[in-house]
């Protein structure tokens, strides 16, 4: 069993190589109102959740894009884990794909709300997008 | 642009490799009441969308058992989705880790239905669950 | 503004032409523990809202059976409203196209798990469903 | 079996024929990150799902309106919907008594969000939307 | 049974003191569209049900926080009945206990998006939220 | 902050309050696949959230009953939740009145669903529901 201050530890070192500090400034942005919230973000989320090791972060972050999507009801959680995608090395072309999958699982609304959340993100982070979503069309 | 029949052939492959016969029964159900809608299953789900090259099949299963726990209200597809998985090389390890992964973004039912339905598909296959979901006990 | 009384046989009449006698059983069977919710369904849904004149009775059930197939959670309410579909006139395979369009909008689960209603739903009335969900077979 | 060009065809015939120039201009706007989502929408979505014969397309519409109006997590799809709703003839009024519907089945959140798009489409195309959802006040 | 008056005086006077204006403000909004839609929110959603003695009013307040939160489709209305929870006596502090205990059941996006409601909703009206959310860090 | 082992202690006692055995039932069961899932409900859900003092656990209860009827697709948590509902204080008619309103905010199937668990769960416990959503009745 972890102590809590290991928990914590884990935590941060998680959510600061998934996040960056974007993760922390979501923390500090509790204090005024839920920093219990903050806190648990820190150490249930990420430190007992996400920083296990029995899955890499990419998938982590795979299923997190994938969820997200589906549910459709949390653009701004769904623009963050895409940019936290992106930090832990899927490339924009594989959530692309993800979020192309979601419409058969979801539907088609959803996709469309989140390639245009996608779209921000790479617009935001430069990252080409050029031939996301294009696997076959070559030679078409 | 694929041909009709080669959006069918890739379907049926990728159908194949990935549901064993499970999916050709799943499509041979419909015949009777929707047809087009098996057809849809092969050429479209199957053959345009999952066989798409840029994302790996392990990563696809990921996203796809992480969105059906999610959503929470496909059961049955969610069972298929990790035999799938099972199928195209998850182990049972990791498929539980999306599905705790959900907890937080989905909450605590949706992880606690699929861990249910995992525990089914697990003993049906002869899986051992057993280190699944555990991974710092070690010394706790 | 009609009389409570008028709401009441509106709803009445209008529950008993759309679904025979099985809305009644479903106001019966709240008696023992929630009588108002009974008198809501009477009253409220299909007196004030299902009788209204605006749209027709066909339509109407198109629309219910494409929110309860779309959202999922409500699989007794779906199968008793394509009962009342076939009712009021809508036949098995506009009730089957209604589904399969859910497939768009709300992902393939939701759609394969309202079939698998539908099938019920028509094979308990003896009602053909060949040819459902087939409209451009012929000839391909 | 219909050919990859009369998929596309027909589903352009029809994307016109229900959205004017909207549909054609969300297919364009995914060509920078997501073009096969465009085929799709073309091919699959209008090609072979919502031109079917089985069903006229002010019913499907209904089903469409109602549909994400009940899943209330996609605002941008519903407006543009029920602009094609309009398109295909169904009357603001009728759209209105489809909305108003969904608050039986889906509470009455998603109508009253549902209810804003509506008047927002209805002003833009500077539709009357007076006496829409207003059956029973007459001499009420 | 209540008449047609009662019903509408009734949820007047509910909705009155449990919104001050602003129900009232959204029940004339609708005239333009959709004025039944206001009727059945005055004599059907407050007339009939959220009047009802069988519970008390910052109980149903707190219910109804929590399934708008949990649903994560409806923030107007999650604004408007963090407001209305106050009218009735609910805290702050109260409420954020229920936001956060939506984390487990709904996910942690809910939770956050609520959070980012209420913290609107409480400095428009100058409540503090020091310490709401913080139980127990005194000494921890 | 808490150490681990009073995060443990607080959650099993919040549990044992509230489920009887139950809770600790659904913790044992996830033994053999899940276990740090259950270590979560304790430490976690029940002894960070739960058991927290800023709202009492009737409150919760009515939180949690709401949430779970209006997402629809968690019945077996909710039936755990009636009974928990009963465990600490909440009478049959506040539950059911609870479930009546999320009539409004979530549609009738999801009260109609509830009521049913609702009712499983009172004839388990020998709960008179005699009375239950019938405030208004006498002398109507």
């Amino acid at each position: 069993m972890s102590t809590e201050a290991e928990r914590r530890q884990r935590g941060l070192a998680t959510l600061s190589a998934m996040t960056g500090t974007a993760g922390e400034a979501v923390v500090a942005s509790l204090q005024d109102i839920a920093p219990d919230l903050g806190e648990w973000l820190v150490s249930f989320a990420y430190g007992d959740v996400v920083s296990r090791p029995g899955l890499d972060k990419r998938s982590r972050q795979f299923a997190t894009v994938a969820a997200l999507t589906a549910m459709g009801h949390a653009p701004v959680q769904l623009k963050s884990h895409i940019h936290y995608a992106l930090n832990v090395g899927c490339t924009a072309a594989e959530i692309v794909e993800v979020i192309l999958q979601m419409g058969v699982y979801a539907g088609f609304p959803c996709t469309l709300n989140a390639i245009a959340i996608a779209r921000e993100v790479f617009r935001e982070r430069g990252v080409s997008a050029v031939g996301a979503g294009t696997d076959r069309k070559t030679g078409g």
